[in-house]
């Protein structure tokens, strides 16, 4: 039985750096309180400077994924300013997610909506159960999805995110696959073992490759090509003086596997 | 029988502010004549300052979408200071379809080509009938489609436009959806129910919340994601405090519709 | 036989203006070694200042497509300054497709990796056999895509673009094509015909309208939509006043063909 003693984020880790959280406000459909907010956001500033993480899955406990905002909590403070900082927070805990130099795969199990639509777009990769369903649908109780239309536009085409915004509908889990919102769909019972299979492939690869790929990934989405280039020339020069990289080529050529194990030294 | 006398544009608003504009000079394919950019121009004026209006969708009659530029009339002319004046009219006209505060639905019942194919992409959402075809097809006469291309490729990728843009084929209604130029195809004779069910959805919601996030919208995906952010959580603060937000977020809390009728204050 | 001597890239030009550039280095897979890259720079430079040519198809001989970077000659220099050098040089190569001005069509008949499927993602149009297969494999050598993700992303969603960056995986012809990497897919016999529908298409438009056409359709994705219409509209009103659009244009008014065979004078 849960309590309100119950974390609001659980966390575990297991002997490869897989880290998984599970908002754990099922009661709620896991709404993103400020102390949820706060919560995640304390968690990511962890999980930013600890070496043995090498993949983030963030999951959810419960009926839904995420429902957004608490709209309780919302309602309860009427204030230009409050508001303000309240989605100041929120889009800096939605940009922690792709600061984070390991990737974060959303376990969407459920319903996401508003923020917690939003919080599946921001992940880097997203695996979805067949039954989950994805909306904006702020706009239903006349507020408008804006701060989620950011990382929504980002995922899918322009007119595809407009219509979610404005008709605040649903879309299915193949639906959002095929608009690039997530990357996998399958039945629920599969949910855990086709997240491992992109967990697994990730933990194969060098961690530095990974951090240094992703950083520049977001960045360069932001240039123009040529910027971009410069950025991504650089970015793979560093890499390819890193040791694990030297080893993986030399490993290549010489049709063996890279021995990337940690040296003794 | 039509006349010279006809209007260029037809408008009809219901009750419940649907504008419906309908492109009415069938016999040259609803071309876009200086005449017929000024008429659109002149109503898009008047629809953004119009309170009463909440969705304007756009139509065409006749057995064509819109066949682009009038190609008579710009042969008369051949001068470069005609050309550029003639497109940077054009190009106003097409901002001025983002610039509504209300969202603009294209109605595509027939062959969409060139500058018409261009306004579709520049709706913010777009219903076509099955029979529905699109093509920029200036190169065929040796204009490549360039202003076309600029709402064309801020609709599909990048590789899918270029090929509409050099070969000047027509793609399916079909196809168009799949690659985002319109939201939904359906058989000709259900093409005003589908159109209705998007105006009804938008009706329903309050106008502010849909003014403000149109807005933000576009604006939002110009910008880097940061300042996005800031953006958009400004406009749903502000939005927040509207009173129709916060009677329908309370509305929410209390697990009752919300009340939106305008006070007889 | 293939021999040392066999010069790295073949070139093949017809009486329309059709090159096909085709990448010989077989027994390496075609990979982008710093004399492959030497001579698709000194190729592109020729072709941009041709103006007999009108199209370029990029082949490639043997089993694969491209293989990526010649990753032997790359380990055998292991210094920042030279990696630095390699990949502004390949970043410079690239950019020279999208700097010519005709389409440059890719012909993929097979595997195309890392750099490999950065080159056909940088083509302006590609069109693959159902055999071929695309990956930024990199990161299985401890080597993240950097440089082909500046290209990748441009061409796909970005979680579908980051999901093929961490795992490494290859994607099928036909998801490519889902995706926006490829234009058309067919089965390996039907290849030459399905790049030649392409080229015949280009062909038979006005070289001088695709290359302003080509020009500015870069130039205008970078741009917020105000600054990409002016661009476009000064584009056009140029192409519309080159001879071949106002004899298009009045052809079409009097239901003819163009008439645009070169003039003797």
């Amino acid at each position: 039985m849960l309590t309100t003693d119950d974390p609001l984020l659980l966390r575990h880790q297991d002997a490869r750096g897989v880290v998984t959280l599970t908002l754990n406000r099922p009661q709620a459909f896991n709404s993103l309180s400020e102390d949820m907010l706060a919560a995640l956001q304390k968690e990511f500033e962890a999980l930013a400077g600890d070496e043995s993480v090498r993949v983030v899955v963030l999951a959810a406990a419960g009926k839904a994924f995420c429902a957004g905002h608490d709209l309780k909590e919302m309602r309860a403070q009427p204030s230009l300013a409050y508001y303000q900082s309240l989605f100041a927070h929120c889009a800096k805990v939605m940009l922690a997610v792709q600061a984070l130099p390991v990737p974060v795969i959303a376990r969407v199990h459920a319903v996401a909506t508003a923020a917690g639509c939003q919080l599946v777009a921001m992940c880097d990769l997203a695996v979805a159960s067949s039954n989950a369903r994805f909306a904006v649908s702020g706009v239903n109780l006349g507020l408008f999805c804006a701060t989620p239309s950011v990382a929504l536009s980002r995922n899918m085409g322009r007119k595809q995110a407009f219509e979610m915004l404005v008709t605040g509908d649903f879309i299915s889990a193949e639906e959002a696959k095929q608009r690039g919102l997530v990357n996998r769909v399958v039945p629920l019972e599969a949910l855990d073992a086709e997240v491992e299979k992109l967990a697994a492939s990730i933990v194969a690869k060098p961690r530095v490759a990974i951090a240094m790929g992703k950083g520049q990934f977001y960045r360069q989405l932001e240039m123009g090509i040529g910027a971009a280039y410069q950025l991504a020339g650089q970015t793979m020069a560093c890499n390819m003086m890193d040791d694990a990289a030297l080893e993986g080529v030399q490993a290549f050529i010489e049709k063996r596997p890279p021995d990337w194990a940690p040296k003794a030294d």
